[in-house]
């Protein structure tokens, strides 16, 4: 029944809450005592019980004999006498998730326990799967080692149907072994060696293990960039409160929102603990809102309401970003012909909205279209900086007693529909400064529309309108400001610096652009979403059941896959990015300064960067790199979405500069700009460890046809240059 | 001309020496005074000298002003005045290395040297490719950082015809260096990186430096199975010998005839250091037997007659090694329809004299050519073996006493045309048993020749033919003793467990089976070769020139190449490894032992091994693990190409137990046993280091239609799990 309302927006997996039983033969009862009587929305349940007219799997301690048998070579599937049917298909699906048997060695010295082991898994998984169950819970590996069961799930993954697999994992880092190489006392490190070795494979994925005692905020929030999809509490975790009901201490609750506000699910585990009061039953339900139909109350049922109170107390997201939400973690290709994979793209992109894509467009090769400038001026926060930067501007050059006199020329190169022209007109307006505007634009589509917006807000006198690529266009006077907004999410990547390059011909000397420079930013992070997507690229964003199906089915499915990888990993994306882990400080890549009237200017850069994780993060996977950027308009106003200086609200997001980044995210998850990013890809990911800097390297290298970035990992182990020559991913001069 | 002759076989590039030469602007002069009256096979010029008419070009110390020009994008390339007529295109290809200047920095903190070196490398290497050159020797990078030199090298890779280029890399190691993980002392690490950051190109290789004093043998032995491709020997590095002369000190001795030995070309360079009396000068020439034309002797010839001295002084091949010159590091691909790609493979390998590549085949699913059973037959040694275990066998089984009465039923499973039935006559002859031998072999055409060698040789009385495969054979009676020679490179991996499985049913409980077990090897290798040749497996193996050719002229290559890339990493591939490093001593895999009436057994195998590096051998890229077998044919009589327990001279082989499992291979290449060895590639090279021990697991999977090899890497970093449910390499039941 979900654990309430959020407005009716939120439609993420975290609304659902489930429960871990113990084996109980019933199914049909074991759920409507957990689901109509418990409120809980699934329930985590051994295998052992699924299998209940199979005499071998009653029990889950059961080891199967079949080492006496002439076992052959595959695993033997014993038959199941039709016990599937004591639900209905749609219940096992929604409401049970499959827990294997958690007796099971697979890296035992136990030769027998090992074989005995493999049997049962592939057993019970492959009885799950015929019951379509959404996912099943596998147990946690014994030790540090796990070579055998990672490499036993990663046959069954091969040809697994659209099941999840849950790798469950203890939520334990002892921070005194942060210099030791061995993944003793990191539970991270034994799902990161089960995951590499698994391919990061997209099925399977994480179910924490939250215990009493928890990890620094730092160590924690690696987990966000994992494909984690269910805390499990054990009730030992919840504190009592003075009223004797359970309750989580601060840093729980932080870290269960923040588990609640990245799609990840929550399983009640344990025995009730703590001595409720049954005369205040009602009352405790007041904050959650729920009816109690049954008399014969659940005993965890106190733990599901706190969560629920967790989940409702949470802040409502705000508008902007609640439209966002779809968007969030999905990679939209470059388009414009950037990416020899472009029309393929466009073509599967077909059940996102279309004006949405050209968030990351420019204006040199192709033509706006209408939607999509509707989008950009919803923008008003970026509009009402560019008003203050012009505003400022036009009274830096324009002293007060001449401001009746003397004409300032200002140029909207890039006008589109007109919102800088409004924005230079309201500025003037404001500072009393008379003004003299040429708005170029090369659309003639838009230019119809700032035709007739001119017409209708009576500019004529005042506003000049030129239907020209502003590379070409024979200016008839040389301009005092040249406005323009041809940023991209990483500044320079939707090539600002060649057209203000080829615009600043018709500035004066001493003339001003807005904006003024711009600087790139990156930081490393954790991404293992984007990083799966970038594989199936085509299909994921289409459907993510789709891709899986489509993945799993083919036999040779890697082969398929890995045709494109190197371009697609090659691609920088923009993106909405939510559950990633940012591991280090951003730091800046390239600025750009305009006008540059130097004679041997090049806006080809190279830039060495380096990144320290904080020392009890532990270490961590890189999977690329996010981007932003950051732009001085004029003087002191500044427009950017690199989230420590983030402009606020810009493109309504709420950024604010935290010092602790990753801590930021438990919060309520909005302290990052809605802005999209973009993110650098790594062809393989990179482990990096507190103490190993990562040093990274990043060129913008120019051509006579094209601009492209290449980047490469030197340290702490090289990775190939990627891009080499814009093979993959260039923006078209 | 040669450094001389070895019996006209040895067909390498090492038997040619080239010079280095100083700036000089008379190229026809240059190449005649060091090629005609130097003796000298080719020169390694500065490409200031080529483009001799060009003045920017001229002096090696010049530095492009282009700064100050727009540079816009690309690197111009200067007009060049018709200078490559100074010689005819096929003095430039065959005896010229252009070298280029040695002034540039590309990852200098000066952004304008960084910048002008890129040009002049770009320009030059331009020039060089325009002249056909086969190589470019690419001067050393300045200092531990390389990733903005690696990445212009690599823009060039990428659209470079079919020219190599040689990194230049002085040969230091200092020792006490070993725990540190920054590459200071070890010039590997630097190699190391700019080969990752270019991704393995095939088309980049070392030119190694060879100082006065030389790192421990174990790290020597790295480079050879690395692409190294020249020896630039300093004159400073030679001592000088009793008369006067240079020479070099055991231990350079030993690394040259090891780089001769694995077709790495010796430059000398540098002045005469030595005061060779020139009264002498006849007498020094003896042992080379080359004539002076000239009056005016090159300086260097002193130095060049050493290094012919120490080229015709190496031990000369034995036939059957010279025979298989022409297989060393080819993969060739395990065949019988184990691999998707078999039909391409085979239609692709159609230069290659197709019976060889059987060498690595089994009798289970396809009938051997006869051209085959010759080259089985050749291997005498094998034979005299198994006539060896068959006779030791007959004198346990049959006391003397009761050797006129007892007749002892010997079944060969997998007769072929006969040996091992020649083999076993032989053995009962030497040792007076009374032998009734069952044929079985499912080839009918080998039966065919079977039955005329039985006819031709009177064993009609003693030999049954049974034209039968042996897993359906309905026996008349029981074996004593069953033989069969079922094994590859592998030991097991020609499902010689699961055909033995099928044939003991006809043996007596006490029977004996030759071989009566066997086991399986690894150990890690560098391998770049091996590890190119996998990418471009199709082409590589038709003619290394076209392969290049078609990697470097696509555009895209690299998304052709990626295509296959998983299936042929997954492969093991029968290979004659010789340019390979053996990083540590073999360990042991899987274990068959037979007869096994067991009815718990399974032909299922898991084996987790750790190799540990020498601490003295720096760290090091493992490219994937060579694989090899020893089996017991009967108690102490065994059989194998394990290198420290090779049998010797198998399959003309002249193994020794070497006690430095490295160092051997600079005495004369020899030591290795000739039967070819399998290696199972690595998806990703690994690089390892002293104190971080590799683990390894390799599993045998058993299929209901299949059988088939997983493999990983778990330690230092997890690799993904390797063939998968044999998704890219199996053996068909």
């Amino acid at each position: 029944m979900a654990l309430g309302e959020r407005g009716g927006w939120d439609k993420s997996e975290s609304r659902y809450c489930g429960v871990e039983t113990d084996f109980n033969d019933d199914m049909p009862h074991l759920l409507s005592f957990n689901l109509s009587s418990g409120g809980f929305d699934f329930v985590v349940a051994s295998l052992g019980d699924l299998g209940k007219h199979s005499h071998n799997l009653m029990d889950p301690n059961y080891r199967p004999s079949l080492m006496e048998k002439d076992i052959g070579g595959g695993s033997h599937v014993l038959p199941f006498a039709g016990s599937d049917l004591v639900l209905s298909p749609s219940q096992w699906s929604s409401h049970v998730v499959g827990k294997i048997s958690s007796w099971i060695d697979l890296d035992s010295e136990d030769e027998i326990l090992r074989t005995d082991s493999e049997t049962t898994l592939k057993q019970e998984i492959s009885w799950a799967s015929h019951l379509s169950l959404q996912a099943c819970l596998l147990p946690s590996p014994k030790g540090a080692s796990c070579a055998n069961y990672a490499r036993c799930v990663n046959q069954i993954l091969q040809s697994l149907n659209n099941m999840q697999l849950w790798l469950r994992i203890p939520l334990v880092k002892n921070d005194d072994d942060t210099t030791d190489f061995i993944p003793s006392g990191d539970s991270w490190e034994l799902w990161n060696s089960f995951r590499l070795l698994c391919e990061h494979h997209s099925q399977l994925s994480v179910a924490l293990d939250v215990l009493s005692s928890l990890p620094s905020a730092n160590s924690l929030g690696r987990w966000l960039g994992e494909p984690v999809r269910a805390a499990i509490i054990h009730t030992d975790s919840f504190l009592t409160n003075a009223r004797g009901y359970p309750c989580l201490s601060r840093r729980h609750q932080k870290l269960i929102t923040g588990f609640l506000n990245h799609s990840i699910q929550v399983v009640i585990s344990g025995k009730l603990n703590h001595g409720v009061p049954s005369v205040s039953l009602d009352s405790a339900l007041d904050h959650t809102g729920t009816n109690v139909e049954s008399s014969q109350r659940h005993s965890l049922r106190p733990y599901l309401d706190y969560i629920a109170y967790l989940y409702q107390r949470m802040d409502p997201l705000p508008e902007q970003e609640r439209f966002e939400l779809s968007y969030r973690d999905f990679l939209q290709s470059p388009l414009q012909g950037h990416n020899p994979l472009f029309h393929i793209i466009s073509d599967e992109f077909c059940t996102i909205e279309f004006s949405n894509y050209y968030l990351s467009f420019q204006p040199l090769m192709d033509n706006l279209e209408a939607q999509t400038y509707e989008t950009f001026e919803k923008d008003s926060v970026k509009y009402i900086q560019y008003q203050r930067a012009i505003g400022n501007a036009l009274v830096d050059r324009v002293p007060d007693e001449e401001a009746s006199s003397l004409t300032t020329v200002l140029m909207v190169v890039g006008a589109g529909r007109g919102p800088l022209v409004r924005a230079s007109l309201q500025a003037a307006e404001e500072t009393g400064r008379k003004l003299k505007i040429y708005a170029v634009e090369k659309n003639p589509n838009a230019v119809v529309t700032l035709h007739s917006l001119v017409r209708l807000e009576g500019w004529e006198k005042t506003v000049t309108i030129v239907s020209c690529d502003m590379r070409c266009w024979d200016a008839p006077e040389k301009a005092d400001i040249l406005v323009s907004e041809l940023l991209g999410s990483f500044g320079d990547n939707e090539l600002s610096p060649e057209c203000l390059d080829g615009a600043q011909r018709f500035l004066k000397q001493d003339g001003i652009s807005i904006p003024s420079s711009y600087t790139s930013f990156i930081q490393p992070v954790t991404a293992s979403k984007l990083h799966n997507d970038v594989i199936p690229c085509l299909c994921a964003q289409v459907s993510p059941l789709e891709a899986i199906s489509f993945s799993s089915k083919c036999a040779l499915a890697l082969q398929v896959k890995s045709h494109k990888d190197v371009v697609h990993f090659e691609t920088a994306y923009v993106v909405k990015v939510h559950s990633v882990a940012r591991l280090a400080p951003c730091e800046p890549v390239f600025t750009f300064t305009h006008p540059n009237f130097s004679t041997k200017k090049s806006n080809q850069r190279y830039k060495k960067l380096r990144f320290e994780i904080p020392s009890d993060t532990g270490s961590a996977m890189v999977h690329g790199f996010a981007g932003y950027f950051d732009a001085m308009l004029y003087k002191d106003v500044h427009l950017g979405i690199e989230p420590s200086t983030a402009t606020p609200n810009m493109f309504s997001c709420c950024a604010s500069s935290s010092v602790c980044f990753v801590e930021s995210y438990f919060d309520t998850g909005l302290q990052i700009p809605a802005w999209f990013a973009i993110f650098f890809p790594l062809r393989t990911p990179v482990c990096i460890r507190p103490g190993s800097p990562l040093e990274v390297h990043f060129w913008r290298c120019c051509g006579s046809t094209k601009v492209w970035y290449e980047w490469c990992v030197a340290s702490p182990n090289p990775s190939p240059v990627h891009n080499s020559n814009g093979r993959s991913y260039w923006v078209g001069l």
